[in-house]
């Protein structure tokens, strides 16, 4: 969420030579993004937004990102679409990094959303699975059930150190998710993250989805499960069914959910819960003494966890039978 | 450089409710600005600068920076305007702290500007001394000779840990200076930091001036020499006389200099790299062990400083009598 590679003005208009974008108008840093630095640019041509890559993202799975950006966007998906240079290639260098110029997107992403914007989530989340079908580059979830293990060791005990009790509790939740885990849900291209910050609304329409840097292979209702736990929680971790429903609902009238998928969904939210609750705990024991941003609080998804565990079927999101 | 204060979308469309802007279209924090908050936002009338004024800035000068941009901007210099409220006020409050909306200027800062965008900053600089003309309030310079003594005084001994026998040389600086301070110059209201990222450019146009924060009632030859300081030294710290020619007789050509500026102008830019060094140094000694963000070189304005020693007329720095 800051600049962490700085761009001169003079080196920007020599790296916009590579492209047919007309000439460089303003640009400026914004706060943005997972740990890329990120710059509103305008040109001769429009609004555009350039990424420099910089270390947590790996260079090999760039392509993937960026090929499925377009993608999606040829697709009629709002998603940045990735500008090609006068060589036909969208993965560019700039300052030594890898770097990309994509489409400028309208927008602003609510921190509070409605459940009208739920269910606009929910249509959107539909229609992107179902856009990402034939895309032909493929990206193993790392961050699926097989990654959760080696996160809740580097961990360790130190979990305790956050909550007393919560290394034994990750340990037993990681077992039987391990256990039973569904392995054979429908799946394909997911995002992976879609939190209310990666989507953006003019009003009440969804007029964008951001941040493909988590994009991968898994199953579709995985996903859902994703949005359901970032998007239908109260700020008092309380589960707010009319959102849930909407959600639900608007990602049904866009994509059916088989039976298995419907009766998969407590496990899956389980597991979506955990995968946040792990990342964040490792964030949170790694970040170092007397740092100025303080990473996500772990406990927001050790609480949401505990919901699920208590769902006996996806009635209880707000799913009609 | 950075963006301090977190506004939400919700925050930020209720806040724009005691405008006439249209809707909220998009807002990113850009990471620009002296330790304020800035955020680019477009709404249904076009691109705006909303600044939340942090610590730094006092509040009670507020009225001053607002005004001054007004009336410049009315005047015809490229600078941003603050926009009313129904109410007729610009300066608000949002999120506890002062806030503003200002007019979006497109362009670009050069970190090395070349001799066509000094002629281009002498032109606007006198044009903006010209503009400043009549403007009613006043706000006395805090960083001139009278605020260098309070600052040496901070810095002491400490000096020397930053180059050693810096601290007797600025105590002789600054006790000839207070001396010999021309006191009798033609004066108004000046930019007082009007350095290459508080300009902007398409192409070799200037587009807009930009961060009026340090702008006070000095002498205007003062705010001449600070851009020969800011502007004309190469990054070995050599004088460039072809930028300094070109900047000065950029100036000339909107507003003359008279006998005494020309001839004050040594000891002037003696002074304005004298402030730049004292403010940058104080800086340097406060900053916390460990701080993320490496404050400017002291050291670069000593250089400076004793180039300008060593200059016995304007004529050194390309004025041509």
């Amino acid at each position: 969420m800051a600049v962490y590679t700085d761009v001169s003005a003079e080196d920007l208009t020599e790296f916009l030579k590579g492209y047919d974008l007309g000439p460089l108008l303003s640009f400026k840093g914004i706060a943005e993004g997972v740990e890329n630095s990120n710059f509103l640019i305008e040109t001769g041509s429009g609004r555009y937004i350039l990424t420099l890559y910089e270390k947590r993202v790996k260079k090999d799975d760039l392509p993937f990102f960026l090929g499925l950006m377009g993608h999606l966007a040829d697709r009629g998906i709002n998603c940045p679409l990735p500008v090609k240079g006068h060589d036909g290639k969208a993965l560019r260098t700039l300052a030594g990094r890898p770097a990309a110029i994509v489409t400028f997107l309208e927008g602003v992403s609510y921190r509070r959303p409605t459940a009208t914007h739920c269910g606009a989530l929910g249509t959107t989340l539909a229609a992107l699975h179902e856009a990402g079908k034939g895309f032909t580059l493929a990206r193993e979830n790392a961050l699926s059930v097989a990654g959760w293990r080696p996160l809740a060791e580097q961990a360790g005990e130190r979990a305790d150190d956050v909550a007393p009790g919560l290394t034994i509790a990750i340990r037993n939740e990681l077992a039987d998710l391990e256990t039973h885990w569904p392995r054979s849900l429908p799946a394909g291209v997911i995002h992976a993250d879609l939190f209310p910050n990666n989507t953006l609304f003019v009003g009440d329409q969804l007029s964008g989805v951001i941040d493909f840097y988590f994009a991968a292979n898994d199953a579709y209702a995985y996903d859902l499960a994703i949005c359901l736990n970032a998007w239908c929680f109260e700020s008092d971790y309380s589960f707010n069914m009319t959102k849930g429903r909407a959600l639900i609902a608007g990602y049904r009238a866009k994509r059916a959910l088989n039976r298995v998928e419907i009766d998969a969904l407590p496990i899956l939210c389980r597991g979506a819960a955990l995968r946040f609750l792990l990342t964040r705990l490792v964030d949170w024991l790694n970040v170092p003494h007397g740092a100025l941003v303080r990473p996500l609080d772990p406990m927001e998804y050790w609480k949401k966890l505990r919901f699920h565990q208590s769902v006996a079927s996806a009635t209880a999101y707000g799913l009609v039978e």
